[in-house]
């Protein structure tokens, strides 16, 4: 966070805070990839969850080091026998809905097909619990108002919560997290919970997480209903307080109404 | 709008409207240089938009069509001279604060200071009637919650305003209709409006259209302010009733905090 002097509508100065991003450019193999505006927490995770999520590596095996300098705003990976076909791997560039205009390197639709999701299954009152939980989060976001929240979450207990100007930078970064816990972390039971809205690249990351059940304080956005149609991933929107919207995949809500009164 | 069902925290089922997304391939000249997900309103003046502010064309004259066909999800640019060197100018890929993940092809940032912006300042009780105005609108925005609005304004008038799945839409289509108005349509005069973060793309994107004024009900991020600081632009963020922060050129802005109280 930085602070900064802004004027109030009553002619005031005051000091406020806003959240420092910086750029953060990938180098894979020394082969400049991308560059991603990221506050900057966890950028060894990010990247990590980055090359997972677009699907440029398949397991964190293959990697063999990420070494971030942020004196030249630069990180670099490399790989243990290197990434074939990055070039056209990474020249697609589909513009996605969540700012409008994101960039997925490949075509992640073809592959939502080949997702299987375990079974798995969220309480209300659970769910309730994790809308809890968020709110009691003390957060960039709450303050500033200009970044975007995501959290993992195993039944009502927060694992992890990330905050970064980008939702994507933060599910990429909790998608790197996952990646390099203990083998064989298991997805069933957990929920994952953005501030931000459903879209089809939102559902796809979870599902590609294995994670199947999306909660989030937003809407969702029609490719990403029709993604979790599809792939049976339980969404949840809209989600304040007692209120919410389940959009796709209500066979995994057990419903308890009689909490919602 | 697309109708669906959802299943609310009651267990009933109730139909919901979520805005109907699509994908749209745009082609340059036989080309294929990016896929836009839209609400799909204003194809055109997105697809033209989209250009100018990446800056692969300097002037409309440039186009000799847009041809947009939703049955394939495709909208075919035809240039009258072709774009020299667009192999290399898309080549670079900056992901934006925006969704964290945008695309910026080149290195707009390296343009920043090439621009001047015109003179052009704001009163507060002007800048209470865009609020207004806005919270007037009949929306998407406000009915699925999922999508971005931007709006020009001159004085408290509102000229135009779009709703896309995302913000950088939303403002590439506005800079369409700017670029499609009779020669020498003044910006000097106008004010940017956007429901979304003002972030250093969002920034620098009005400076590109000469609108040296920015308003949204969000905050900024720092690079944001940064950048505006350096090209004098004055942002104004959180603007909600009659509360705002100005964060950068504050110089344009005519204070008048009687009206605040």
């Amino acid at each position: 966070m930085q602070e900064v002097s802004a004027i109030n509508e009553f002619g005031e100065t005051c000091l406020i805070s806003i959240p420092a991003e910086r750029a953060l450019t990938v180098y894979v193999d020394k082969r400049e990839l991308v560059t991603l505006m990221t506050l900057g927490a966890h950028p060894e995770l990010l990247v990590l969850g980055f090359l997972r999520n677009q699907r440029l590596v398949e397991s964190a095996q293959e990697i063999e080091s990420i070494t971030v300098d942020w004196d030249v705003g630069a990180a670099a990976v490399k790989t243990r026998q290197g990434i074939s076909d990055i070039e056209a791997r990474t020249a697609k560039k589909v513009v996605t809905t969540g700012c409008g205009q994101g960039s997925v390197f490949g075509d992640l639709m073809a592959e939502v097909d080949q997702l299987q999701l375990p079974p798995a299954t969220l309480s209300q009152a659970t769910l309730y619990g994790i809308v809890n939980a968020i709110r009691l989060q003390e957060s960039t976001y709450k303050s500033a108002g200009s970044v975007h929240g995501c959290a993992l979450f195993q039944g009502e207990q927060m694992l992890i919560f990330v905050e970064d100007v980008g939702r994507h930078n933060a599910i990429d970064t909790i998608a790197g997290w996952m990646w390099l816990q203990a083998d064989g972390m298991r997805s069933d039971d957990k929920v994952f919970y953005t501030t931000g809205r459903l879209t089809s690249e939102m559902v796809i990351k979870s599902a590609q997480m294995g994670v199947p059940i999306v909660v989030s304080r937003s809407g969702i956005t029609q490719m990403g209903q029709q993604v979790a149609q599809r792939l049976g991933l339980c969404t949840i929107g809209r989600a304040m307080n007692r209120r919410f919207l389940c959009y796709s995949g209500v066979h995994r809500l057990l419903l308890q109404p009689g909490l919602a009164g």
